[in-house]
């Protein structure tokens, strides 16, 4: 095992009901004003923003409010809520949402607390030395920001696909209530499904030092993940799939399946984030779509561990069949497993390839992902 | 899954050489004078008080020594140490030892920061609303100590071995090294090894409602310390193997195993508790001596559980095969597995189960242990 730091300070109240504490929770960190992030207008037709109003009103806390933010969130958008949070004087953020709301919550905190510009802060010009406060309550499990210090946000104007990660932006309070999951759409459910697992088989298959525990770790939560999303698409009310799938999310992204690995890198996410970043597709569909693909190209490098996935998940012999698998099951789900499902053509490859080279110089692995080997993996997806 | 806050605040510094780190951990935290809590004078042959006292030294950190502390630590220690504590004003109390020296430096901890007497915390009479803050060096992997809130400690007059829990004694920083584990005697390391496992298995077992990815998790830790253990009695500076048995040892019993678990309990703990408290054994070789024993009498009350384990576990059919393995691996390994290995006679059995009943009292299920269904436990270990 590789030598380690882990700390993890975000408490998790998780279960039914459990957002109408938020307001106890801003209160017991001394929170009088919070900006309320949220993406749509749906969480007004809901309850939920009312719910939330009222607990926050039940502690004599002020918000502003602050929607719109959507998926695959924008610096533009984060650059605006900055400038509300500095106007307002809020003392905290409150991210009501997914993924998107979430970070981009992550990145308005850390961006009021630092003088310059935040974009400072993705492309390693200043670091983060502080933050306000984020809390959240989370309506799709997916990304596991709930439970980690990351934020992803896309710059518009460059097209660059990054992320923060700072000791300052852990969550102090996460919500995580599954019943509110309950109307996440048939899509996002295999899109988040498919996003989970990308965050367990990253380092599971490219780390140099992999421990065991680490490895079976990773596969009870691919396993769970793969059980509760059968379930929730035969019945979406169910409400211990749902848990399952919202707790096997959090637990894929909090620090521990990483915690003693070591030489791993995300090869998925940084091709993927090409795709979002350029044609604006939901991540986990990319991922869907670049998975496969992916594992084709490289199992040769691990084949101890590709076998070992497709015994332990699939249940099949050889690492060719276990990414058969895992591509059959996606398909099987719904979400997409070929780049034509996504709009994009054989046209589309060079510029996609454009982007993936400048974000392999961001992940480090630049050296390894050449423009022909970019190019081959892209040409596996179609 | 059933509600539940998941909050976890200590920082682990996991790997070779940490606990030359201990002087930085104290000194960000402000720490000038420590209360340094030891067992035996080995630490002193083996070098490690040496390199703990020259971190100390490094960051003007003034330590009082504390040595002579047990297993199965007792009150009259503890007491000793608040006394000490409070004599020095020492700013926190540092365990530089296994589960047992780290759990009577919390109950130090907690002792020093409350008026009445230390034991008032553990029977409930009294609260913990502070704490000393507690740091650890962890010499022996097992009890999960390092990374939760819990201490166990025998009150040598009334033979009662209760615990304390309280936010406020979580660890600030427990450094694990498995180097340092490297010389653990061969007793030790599998006395250890049945304690993980009970860890593992206790809420796996009774819950009411158990999650499967919970159930997955204790399966992937519990293969795990089985493969670890078996590669270290073969070669015990096998690193790889120290580490991934230290690391489920914390994962064991820092919270994640019981968190949307309900209607959990602790019987082996409680029965065992009974022996260690009246006979000195060792936690872990009472641990193989019941668990046996109780899964042998409880198995029918939660029979597709007992054959998801055999399976998971063992790669056997039935609950009684499942049940008969764990036992077997027990005698292989070299942990009793029966009270005649512990010296203890059908005589003692009156004696035992009459601390058992008190035990259940504090455990909260004194209505199913009964005097008969304990003594029919009991004699299921002769």
């Amino acid at each position: 095992m590789d030598n380690f730091t882990f700390f993890n300070p975000t408490k998790i109240d998780f279960g039914t009901g459990k957002e109408q504490l938020i307001g106890q929770h801003l209160a017991e960190h001394g929170i009088k004003k919070v900006l309320l992030c949220f993406g749509s207008e749906r969480i007004k037709r809901d309850g939920l923003f009312q719910t939330v109003s009222q607990s926050l009103a039940g502690q004599g806390i002020e918000f502003i409010e602050f929607g719109g933010i959507v998926s695959n969130p924008l610096l533009s958008k984060v650059r605006e809520g900055i400038a509300l949070a500095r106007g307002h004087q809020v003392g905290a953020v409150l991210s009501v949402g997914g993924g998107s709301v979430l970070d981009s919550s992550k990145a308005i905190a850390a961006g009021v607390a630092y003088a310059g510009d935040v974009w400072d802060l993705f492309i390693g010009k200043a670091t983060i030395d502080s933050a306000l406060p984020v809390f959240s309550i989370l309506t799709l499990a997916a990304t596991g920001s709930e439970m980690n210090s990351g934020a992803v946000v896309t710059n518009e104007d460059t097209k660059e696909k990054f992320a923060i990660q700072s000791v300052h932006t852990f969550p102090r309070v996460s919500i995580v209530n599954p019943a509110l999951m309950q109307t996440v759409s048939r899509d996002y459910l295999v899109y988040s499904a498919a996003d989970i697992i990308a965050h367990c088989i990253e380092g599971y298959f490219t780390a140099t030092l992999q421990p065991t525990l680490h490895s079976r770790m990773v596969e009870a939560l691919v396993n769970t993940v793969i059980d509760s999303t059968e379930t929730l698409l035969d019945n979406p009310a169910d409400y211990a799939a749902r848990a399952e799938f919202a707790w096997a999310a959090t637990q894929a992204l909090n620090g521990l399946l990483y915690a003693g690995s070591a030489g791993f890198n995300y090869p998925n996410h940084m091709i993927e984030h090409a795709l979002s970043a350029l044609f604006n597709v939901p991540h986990g569909a990319g991922l869907s779509v670049i998975m496969p693909a992916w594992m084709k190209w490289y199992h040769g490098r691990n084949p101890a561990q590709f076998q070992r996935f497709a015994k332990q998940v699939f249940a099949v012999d050889t690492p060719l069949q276990g990414i058969a698998a895992l591509e059959a099951w996606f398909d099987k789900i719904g979400t997409p497993t070929r780049l034509s499902q996504l709009g994009i053509t054989d046209a589309d490859l060079p510029a996609i390839t454009d982007v993936v080279l400048g974000n392999a110089q961001w992940f480090g692995i630049a050296e390894v992902y050449t423009r022909d080997v970019v190019t081959e993996i892209l040409k596996l997806a179609r």
